[in-house]
């Protein structure tokens, strides 16, 4: 797998897809090749950019006869190395960045198809001009595709109320590995006639095929929203102040944020124009938001009735509503900017967790204690969507430790905040997929018979193991 | 597969079971063999009913070492014939009628995990005793499995709002077809560490696995429910409703229930003490209701509004709002007794067909016609799930049919309706599962490349074909 592709396969590949198809220098490659943000590189033969699906069937087809690996990427802007190749060049890229047509948008079935290269904020744009919500909603949407979206399952803030991609397509079109297209573009809500196919490959970050159109939920556009920001005292406060929410405002809550102390503070001193609600600094801090359809009174008071009894129930020390949606953004972006504020921080190593939502407090007591045990004044910045028992706990290193020191020791800091999340029954990646990045990660946490069950399906679908090779599964 | 087992096997099947979980004599065995209604009967060398995962995963490496099939069963209430084994004596049923434990009530995560015998009411009691909602709502509620509901991904009256048994469950543990365990029971909303193994078996019918505990998940209760039953002139008028509805109500809508004018009046006439709320007869009905936290009057004067636009733009014909919770419970009563008012109008030939919400009327439109075209006389009974774009479309036969003439041309009446589903991109089973009443036809309408899909996950997860043999796929 590893050897040169046979240059009469490349030819013929870039016969097939003509100029506006093939990128072939290292120029015009490199950012094919380079991960968003630079930590991931790899080396391709060619990089292959169809137009339709017929002409990916076509190069998978090609690349299946010669045995040519193939990494199908979207946007780029994953996070775990899942869109890059090896260092061998023995893979070809093909990107679905010029599948950018919307097939169908049916407003009475209240479903979009488009093809995998239309970007998520391009689909959202698309459901608003019809008065629709496509619900999902993440830091890369002006980039990320929805292959990209599908095949990543990707998570976001809006998960509590609509879930993940998962349960935001209906149907699926997938080139599979040897080139045949399976055509699964139905539109329906209710679907038990055969095993339900499009399951396997959401998720699976082109491992077992690749996504070339799909049918897209949409939802009713809420017609009020709801916004507060609070400060609280612990995880323990956030939780129970979830179930308060849960209880009272049912299906409206639509986004619920953990972020701590140190976070908020270097938000605020990174990105020019935020400014905290509070005079006062507090331990850790919320964005809950509620939406609905209807613009009367009764969200606004039901999010007031709430935050009355948390502060009466001593789980939310102080909090502001947002009155206008000019303050809605002003929240909003301070959550937004915990990238940045991680940054502003210093050197970090990230995580993205999942946990019950009832061990969240439990997670955050016992994975500082384990890392301040091991690495003291080590920082451990916390963000997320707390509310599915999501978290992006990423300790940043004290600031004597060298640049050479934290790579070194990334490997121990993962096993000790991983080794409390496999203790409480979680994940180790919640929304950002295995890629590259964990692959031996999840090998050591997962079952014997959990990765013969994988490997049983990769081989099932892809016996030769060209599609992403690396990443999810390692060949054994 | 067809030989009968060996008698070895068998009796070290009765001393590991012990004389608690084995039926032996025809008479004790019939009930399984026996399908809900009796249409499915089949042979059974042994019923099995183990009481723990441990029993289930011993009797299932007996099995696979003695290449003896195994016929999965829930609480037996399957339209598929999904849970009856073939004539030919060469399976063993596997029942998990005694896998009755909840092992964990976790109501900050809001999750419950239970075994696979739990019956779908014990669950919903569960749930309502800590003050929270699971939402599956069934006819069969009283005596299915979760098990069972599980493997058919079930359906039924509340999809619209909460989905269907695949979006209500987080984590699944399974005994696989060699007797291993895989424990996948995890309380997580987000997890994309490799593939999402437990979507493999939900839906698969027993199939690939046998699904012996689950984590499912809790939802608020809700506080209010305003109900409505309207008369409307015809199909189109219910979808456009339906538009109006999600506009107005948005997620508060939870079901959404059509009814044709001689289901209803066969309804009236089947059940003693149903009434008709309208003194005039109209062509259809739909019952409609939203349910939400806040108890007070805003779903009312919402569900007021959105019938008064009804009445406006002509959708609506008459309606009634349930005052209380016995009007609620009686307008209820007539959708519930669609079975009974179809058994009073005539025999039928039963369809469970899901289409994209916005074909609604011209399925009905075409294969009303069609069906007329070729059977004058008869009644096209229909009722369901219309939200969900999922009808029970069942033509009862004219009274001058013989008791011979219904089966010998069933085949034809499914291949009319059926043709019209497929045409329309729909699905020719929406939620009761293939079992072994649709295999052949959905081998008739599904592609090559997706069958040869199924077949390849069938072969990957059990190779030996001892899995339910017969259902979602017949043997090549």
């Amino acid at each position: 797998m590893t050897a040169r592709p046979d240059p009469a396969v490349l030819d013929r590949l870039r016969l097939v897809m003509g100029p506006a198809g093939v990128l072939d220098s290292p120029a015009d490659t490199a950012p094919f090749r380079t991960s968003f943000g630079g930590i991931f590189r790899g080396e391709a033969a060619l990089v292959l950019r169809p137009a339709s699906t017929q002409e990916v069937a076509e190069v998978v087809r090609l690349c299946a006869e010669g045995r040519i690996p193939i990494v199908p990427q979207g946007g780029n802007t994953g996070l775990a190395g899942g869109a890059q190749p090896d260092g061998s060049g023995a893979s070809v890229i093909l990107s679905v960045d010029r599948m950018r047509k919307v097939r169908a948008v049916d407003v009475v079935n209240d479903t979009l198809t488009v093809e995998a290269g239309v970007t998520l904020a391009e689909v959202q744009a698309v459901a608003e001009r019809v008065d629709r919500l496509f619900p999902l909603t993440l830091a890369s949407e002006g980039s990320c595709r929805i292959g990209g979206n599908l095949a990543t399952n990707a998570g976001g803030t809006q998960v509590l109320r609509y879930g993940n991609m998962r349960a935001l397509a209906l149907g699926l079109e997938v080139v599979l590995p040897d080139g045949r297209i399976w055509d699964g573009l139905r539109g329906l809500r209710k679907d038990n006639a055969g095993y339900d196919l499009k399951q396997l490959f959401i998720g699976s970050e082109g491992t077992l095929g690749i996504i070339t159109a799909a049918v897209l939920r949409l939802f009713p556009r809420p017609r009020a929203t709801a916004t507060t920001f609070a400060a609280i005292p612990d995880p323990a406060a956030a939780i129970a102040f979830l179930g308060l929410a849960k209880a009272r405002l049912g299906d409206s809550l639509s986004a619920f944020e953990l972020m701590r102390a140190p976070s908020l503070a270097h938000a605020v001193a990174a990105v020019p124009g935020l400014a905290s609600p509070f005079a006062e600094a507090y331990p850790w801090y919320l964005l809950v938001e509620a939406s609905a359809q209807e613009a009367g009174e009764g969200l606004g008071s039901a999010l007031e009735g709430l935050l009355a009894q948390g502060l009466e129930e001593g789980l939310v020390l102080d909090a502001v509503i947002a009155a206008s949606g000019a303050q809605r953004r002003n929240l909003w972006a301070l959550r937004e900017a915990q990238a940045e504020a991680q940054a502003h921080a210093g050197k970090g190593v990230k995580h993205d967790i999942s946990v019950p939502v009832s061990a969240i407090p439990a997670f955050v007591a016992r994975a500082d204690a384990a890392l301040l045990a091991r690495f003291p004044g080590i920082l451990p910045f916390t963000f997320g969507h707390v509310g599915d028992g999501n978290l992006h706990y990423n300790p940043v290193m004290p600031a004597d430790w060298t640049d050479e020191m934290r790579p070194a020791r990334a490997g121990e800091i993962n096993r000790i905040v991983h080794d409390v999340v496999a203790d409480l029954g979680g994940s180790i990646s919640a929304e950002h997929g295995l890629g590259q990045l964990r692959v031996a990660e999840a090998e050591h946490y997962k079952s014997a018979v959990e990765l013969d069950l994988m490997r049983a399906v990769k081989a099932a679908l892809d016996p030769h193991g060209l599609m992403n090779p690396g990443k999810v599964l390692r060949a054994r």
